[in-house]
């Protein structure tokens, strides 16, 4: 079956928002063994929106189109398909209720008249509910081929795409697809490349597909057959080859469980307790450790010391220390991480210190950065040079934190 | 003049990498006052690759092509291209010397027989020097179009365009644009809308489009004329307008500022330093406004105080108000703020405690959110009601927080 992407929105063509929906939509799709041919971005322009969706049902089976489905006027992604479709818009009294109950929850936003417009729907569809906004989700189903409307925002298009119109292609395909994502860090893209090399070569069913992410490779491991029953027998012995493979590098088989949850998950198994003392990431660990839902069990505060003053005054990091060796070196993330546990009588603290840019600091360069972790009163520290801009440079940091953390603990493991 | 995009790599297609390519190109394409109306992301297939650039032929004044420029059989962008302009392919001797060299000088990698496929060009052609790579850009005109074919990878793609493709196409272009970001915080989307409906229906030149983002709102105006000077004059009372009707609400007309770095330097001018108190966030309030380099003059410190003992111990927060009204309640957040303030000696503290989902915490709701803000030992408290799932109503509570904090330094302005 053969799916093609059409993204709606002027701010793509004017370069104001990179494209991710595309990419995660283009990724769900090879995942569901549908043959995806072209992504099309078109602007909130009728008659080019018209003549692009037209160009696209005649050559493939489904459509997918995002964005283009808010209350303004610029918005015209719905009645355009419509027309394409043949179909009139109607007032979905569901839709309606909804986006009165969305205001009204959200008491400092006001709904004014163009919000309904988000209530109205081609006749005959099926309308998905958007649980994170006010534009409703769209199939239309005519002639044997579908067109999807989804809202433009990730946050809201990815909770409906995993909801309902993941399962809603994948019932559309002869077969049934089942895949598992095995995630790795602490590895490099090339070196996981270069030891499934042999895998890949001679992959038929199940397939292997390689995503890198900053500090993380995702494997995902796909197989297709007449039942899901069949076809986790077939991923079974693959999943086996690579858990001989990378070992303790891989730290989930579970799509849905970060890095930072994992780390979180194996603290809780053995009853620890976590703080962080950040300068350079400035609250961006804690920000991650904490998007977790239930993280309280195991994180209950964290510093943020951005200053020099606010090292010595809040993490008691030593004046001489500062001096000698600068707030940018192994000593000082090993004093911020010591007296951080210390302080707040965590069992475990993760500090960081580096430059993160864009100019040197203490004359030491861009990029260097000391990740210091206090485990059971013994520290480990780390020097890293990472590559990059200035927000780069502080993801790479914080994931470096996290396998590090990682380490101590199944080290501690290890040792028991 | 028209442009259009064309990505060509089956990589994309398959969700592997996000297209930051067309982003960079389509940004640049607007800076040079280029309409740009379609975007194609097309595999490595020369059907639909000869198939896209025909039809983008017939539509666009100029096609720029990225990727399917390498030397494995699979890059075929130039062989289609050149096709579909109607020329052979000949070989080029200053590119065979450049290819031959750029060997020579890495010293890892080997020559093979078809790296020389990459010196093969259309016949008349422009030949463009890669600075990073093997691949040449290539220009072919014809007809008062121009096909330009820039190799995939960014670092190759990106120093080329700046340095050579940018100037052909400056030269090229009849008219300037000239365009300015007005970027909003506290009114929502539709009720923004509402307001410039009158402007929007009658716009000719200059031309406004909105954007949305988390909490808020940006207008790009845009005004297009034989010279900037011109461009920057039809503009100006659009900018007054706007001004006019939105006051306040407008932080920047600076399209490279955010909110954060609005904030920022208002406390810098005014010498006052900053200290953020977090619950819910987590320390993603911190984490923003350390993304703004230089952010230590203002900035020096952070708490996160996710359980209600960190709150206790760290700001101290009366055991009591914990007790009586809750973590999640007004009286918190007031202490929170005020004590934050006074335990760092910050002229300013802003503070978060609410119940971020998926359940609910204290019996309340999910979305309840108090933020206060200590400003020179005047506090202010605001209760807020967001929806959608936990990172979105973080991300919402982040936003809420500058802009209260905002509306706090104005408000001591408007004393003064």
């Amino acid at each position: 079956m053969i799916v093609e992407l059409i993204s709606v929105g002027t701010e793509i063509l004017l370069g104001n928002i990179v494209n991710t929906n595309a990419a995660y939509l283009s990724e769900k799709c090879a995942l569901l063994g549908l043959s995806l041919y072209y992504q099309t971005v078109v602007g909130d322009n009728e008659e080019r929106l018209y003549e692009t969706l037209k160009t696209a049902l005649e050559r493939s089976d489904i459509v997918i189109l995002s964005g283009g489905l808010g209350p303004t006027q610029d918005d015209l992604t719905k009645e355009t398909a419509a027309k394409v479709m043949g179909k009139q818009l109607v007032e979905d009294q569901h839709s309606r209720e909804r986006i009165e109950a969305y205001f009204k929850n959200s008491r400092s936003a006001k709904i004014t008249d163009n919000n309904w417009k988000q209530a109205m729907v081609p006749e005959g569809c099926i309308v998905v509910d958007n649980q994170n906004g006010t534009a409703p989700g769209i199939i239309m189903e005519d002639n044997g081929k579908s067109v999807i409307l989804l809202p433009g925002p990730p946050n809201e298009l990815k909770p409906m795409f995993e909801h309902d119109i993941f399962p809603y292609l994948n019932q559309l395909r002869p077969e049934v697809i089942h895949s598992v994502m095995v995630k790795l860090c602490g590895v490099g893209e090339s070196a996981v490349e270069t030891q499934i090399r042999d895998l890949i070569d001679n992959q038929t069913n199940p397939t292997i597909a390689t995503y890198a992410k900053t500090g993380e490779v995702h494997l995902r491991v796909t197989a297709s057959a007449a039942d899901e029953k069949e076809a986790r027998r077939l991923i079974k012995p693959m999943l086996k080859e690579l858990k001989n493979r990378f070992g303790n590098a891989i730290y989930t088989m579970d799509e849905h469980v970060t890095l930072e949850e994992s780390v979180l998950q194996m603290l809780r198994g053995r009853e620890l307790t976590l703080t962080t003392a950040e300068s350079l990431t400035g609250g961006m660990l804690s920000a991650r450790l904490t998007n977790v839902p239930g993280a309280s069990e195991v994180f209950r505060q964290g510093y943020v010391t951005y200053s020099n003053r606010a090292k010595r005054k809040i993490l008691d990091v030593k004046k001489s220390t500062l001096k000698d060796y600068g707030a940018v070196s192994e000593k000082t993330a090993k004093e911020m991480a010591k007296n951080g546990a210390f302080i707040t009588g965590a069992d475990v603290c993760v500090a960081l210190t580096g430059v993160a840019g864009p100019s040197m600091q203490e004359d030491k360069p861009v990029g260097l950065v000391y990740i210091a972790c206090s485990y059971n009163n013994n520290i480990t520290v780390t020097e890293c040079h990472f590559n990059g801009e200035r927000a780069k440079i502080r993801e790479s940091a914080v994931v470096k934190a996290l396998t590090l953390l990682r380490n101590c603990i199944l080290e501690d493991g290890a040792k028991n």
